[in-house]
């Protein structure tokens, strides 16, 4: 999980801090009376508010933004020339136990190399899967490619979703998750991609060619992984939509800062009257998206967030983000084009939200599934 | 309050009662673990979800929704040709206990009467109040004229907001409120005016034309009327949003029936998979709202609702209403635009929510004050 | 045909005045060089401007808007009681020439009876058309009914599409069209239906139960009524859009009236920025709709306008012609809602135009057709 | 002119081959009257459409397409890697004729020169303008900066906007234009700076510092500058727009064949109803603005091209661009978001558009300023 928070943009995530979903003391609403909502909050981004945490929270959340401003933002720049973050970072992070906080249960097994790891998947490909395992004695052989966004270059270890069996009367009955090690042979990582933004996060096309899986390389049960992605699913999503709050708030306040500070005519940008009603619009709709998704991480924490509510989260907060993302570069006028800016990189990095996890369209899909058919 | 209650659409009111705002045992979330979240209850017009609700409120809301089915709906076509409700309406509500279940402190002394009253302000006025009231001994003379929106016609008492003070340095410290009952010489109520829609709610305009009224009318402190609407603002804010997510549920609860059970070209309409994402985008549009406005239906149990965050409220759920209302008359096909049909009122009622309590450019106004200066 | 421009609204077509599509001496453009386009007249509204028309339709357009200021609107509130116009009105406006003015080929032996005659179908039916002729000698036995969208209590022959060939490979060729009298034996008109706006239209469903029709009353061929109606339909549907873009030019005009006249706080409403950027938006929106639909208009005189570029037009500028209405009532604040302000009708009015003619999205199935398939 | 041509975007240019403004003999309509309008044709970027073209356009149009294919795409890499485009195909183009076509009056005496030469303004610095010339015998001496967007570090000559009379009652009467060369003592062009796209394109600031310009260099008379600006501002923003539809039109071709080869599940993405009718909606608002370009483009031709309406066709058409841009990512997945694909290129060229030649806001002031003052 926590290796995944990298997954989506490490600019934001220093802003962010998600929750470590650990319940701090017995209820995590306990101190929360006093705590302010984000409307109230003099930031979006202050420490120390918004109901669902508490004070603990608060202090994990603060050494995670100094991790970030000492150990990543100086960095950045050159990772996006190199296309990749560098490993000693996960290294660091990793003794910082800023990984591995919320692992889940199924993947207990893989320890310290986790950190390492990341998830093959998406799931608009568990009908698409390109890639299958086929038992040869107690092994499994591994053929198939996977376009891997982010992350995979670098990886030690990756999950791939595989079929396994073809005969199974859905796709979903017939697939099985595997640990497959960089250097096994006849697992080749392709060329990275070159992308729109996420330019530190490396992605590649991954192709397994005969590779050779020894049994205790299946997570947990053999066509097994679908039930698996399932429970991971809603997890996944709710952490797109939240980095997409996060980086919303963290925009907001980039612009908020910019338009009062920058000039026009004698006057400042903030002047305006059509700017300050647009940022009333914006803050609106990040905070009523913030009040959506703080609730699904309250859902989440008690296991009760289902498939279809984590996909509103996901759908909807991504969409946010990138319409943020477009009017604050708007504010910042002819800078917000430029590259030296932070809400150049937020915007091209935005785009790609709507996309991964799924597409939005799918997500549709999973809600209305519902809605048409009587649960 | 409660009279207000009534000002949105008595339509609506019988599908949402709303929260009657008495503090469940002593924890509002106690039993509330198990109860569904919007998102995911069969329907969003369900009695028994959403965590800020007890089974205390449930069967408020039962015995209030099963009073609407009786003793409103039946007569409701009755009344918009009459342009108002009947008395009769009124006393059987109060009768039931419908009325006066949060009635602010401030007007405790109105006792039974309030049932009948309504408050005779909007904030846009504030500035622009065309009422003043002058001194003559201990009496009060007062001159003017308000449109009155809704129930205005068919009061008893209406609580009038007046200049009392001219050179006050600032319009908000020379505002008094005072109660003026029908049959007062010189208050004159004039034509009903004609709405698009909210029929059977009348609408008038009120004129007053030295009205005397002795000390005792005078609500509260003089020149502190300021200081008490802005303490009722932000309620009537959540009310109006509480009423629009109420209504957008409802909206979309007789949508989902009529599509499915509406037949084109020998399959449903809600077979058609543009019409599914259009009803998952509505879903999630309504439940990301109503996750904000539970959540500030919490802070206003707690004193804590601020008046930029009802301003949110108001403004982002009346556009909503707005959106999901013109959607589902959509989805309605040529039988959306009859008037039978429940949806076709939906669609006019809604119109005037971004325009009254406040229109939501005030809205805005108060949002971006916050923003931008320091707060 | 000018049956039809009652159809859409009464209150519009005064100010629009749509082109009788007689070409204006040999060139449309001849004299045109010197007309104002739309975004440059003093008023969206004005006579002599948009290089399509001549100073000949000028002189129409002026009889046309004097015929609607005095025989129209001072009887528009009696007939919105009265569910329908008057029969009179459509008696003066025969006398004038304003009806015929562009009667298809086909209907040319209907004369002068066709001025209250009105085409009972809409091509979302096509394949849903509920009524049926069968053959009995020479004669034709129909039995159905259809939901008849205005004037159609008050027409004396209506024009009914039937289904002739239920063993037609596809229902497209085996539809015919059918001329039906009032008072023919069991042709019933059903009660009027109540609208949302359009109220001085009257709509009705009609009933077909063993109606008689002899040979003569077939229009054109048999089981080629697909062909005629596929002849009219670009027509009007760019009568829809016609409509949608004069009434958003009217729309537009009354509010810009109102916000420099009105005002708060001592200054106009138009004097605010975010009002002034609302109304460049909507001026803009309108202004490249006209375009497009002067460029359809042009199309049509030339019998080049197919059905996708049609259906464009439909879609787009019912479109816009709500979103306009919306804009438009919120910037009247509160007396927008009023029935007596032209904006409250025209918003009610507009919401009929996505529905009818086709909805919206069949324009788009339409439209998709021929960008998913290749021509 | 031509120069600036190649502003916007390398990419587009060549599908688009914006028209070279001469007057197709006599008669730009002569033999129009057969050719397709972009709703009809078989694809938005086919030569030999829309009625404002002539068979000599579209012999231009091929050759400039030509030109593209050929010394354009294959070396545009590289030159995104270079951060500007190389020397050689300024030269090229201008051997090509392709230079120059439409160069104003006013530019006359640059002669072969102003192939490199761009213009150093944007309309929203005209009060704002940081550089000012001061007289000093016959010449002036220049002083300020200047952010430069586009091709400024390449030229060898720019034209600067100074303000030459402080006194001016309004700045806009006291700016005069220079033309100042590379090499000139006090000239020295910043470090290119890195943008979001439009990689290929050098950006960078421009500093005078006491740099001494003979009276030669004064473009037109003194503290005339403002008018020539005003005469050039609309078809600065005519060019704006017209790029912005070209790409628009571009990006649609690209992704209707995308949606129709890829595959998911076993069909191509074309055959699912929700992206035909996405499809409908950007044909359609692409459709629409083309129709509205297109009548400026013809009224530009006229010299009859108001500011207001340039203003329009700016801020409409470039929030088209990016509209379009956004859903055509959408369409194409994950592969959207990987720099080779050209709508990942296109995506975050067209972000600058609604920036440039004057943001979209100072286009609604514009635009609105006609309509709140009578003119």
């Amino acid at each position: 999980m926590a290796a995944r928070l990298f997954r989506g943009s490490l600019r934001w995530w220093g802003y962010r801090c998600a929750p470590p979903s650990r319940p701090a003391a017995r209820c995590s609403h306990s101190g929360g009376e006093e705590r302010l909502e984000s409307p109230s909050a003099k930031k979006l981004t202050d420490i120390g508010i918004r109901r669902i945490f508490s004070s603990e929270h608060d202090i994990f959340r603060e050494s995670v933004r100094k991790f970030f401003q000492e150990e990543v933002i100086p960095y950045h720049t050159e990772w996006e020339k190199a296309g990749e973050v560098s490993r000693e970072l996960w290294e660091k992070a990793g003794k910082q136990g800023l990984l591995g906080v919320n692992i889940a249960e199924l993947h207990g097994g893989i320890g310290g190399d986790f950190y390492s790891a990341a998830v093959v998947w998406e799931e608009h490909d568990l009908q698409g899967v390109r890639t299958n395992a086929k038992k040869d004695g107690s092994d499994w052989i591994l053929n198939g490619s996977k376009v891997f966004i982010t992350n995979g270059w670098l990886s030690d270890v990756v999950i791939v979703v595989a079929v396994t069996n073809r005969e199974a009367h859905s796709p979903a009955h017939g697939i099985s998750l595997f640990l497959v090690e960089s250097g096994m042979k006849g697992f080749i990582k392709g060329q990275k991609l070159q992308k729109m933004g996420l330019k530190a996060q490396d992605t590649a096309e991954l192709f397994f060619e005969d590779v050779r899986l020894p049994a205790s390389t299946l997570l947990g049960e053999e066509n097994k992984g679908f039930y698996y992605l399932m429970q991971e699913l809603p997890q996944e999503r709710l952490l797109i939509a939240e980095l997409a709050v996060s980086a919303s708030e963290f925009m907001f306040e980039e612009t908020r800062n910019y338009v009062k500070e920058r000039k026009v005519f004698g006057k400042t940008v903030a002047h305006m009257q059509t700017v300050q009603h647009k940022l009333a619009e914006l803050k609106t709709h990040i905070c009523v998206t913030r009040a959506f998704v703080d609730s699904c991480l309250q859902l989440h924490e008690k296991k009760r967030l289902d498939s279809a509510t984590a996909s509103m989260a996901k759908y909807w907060a991504s969409e946010l983000q990138n319409r943020v993302a477009y009017d604050c570069v708007q504010l910042h006028g002819g800078w917000g084009y430029m590259w030296e800016y932070p809400i150049a990189k937020a915007y091209v990095d935005a785009r790609v939200q709507p996309i991964y996890g799924g597409t939005n369209e799918i997500m549709k899909e999973l809600i209305a599934r519902d809605i048409v058919h009587d649960k």
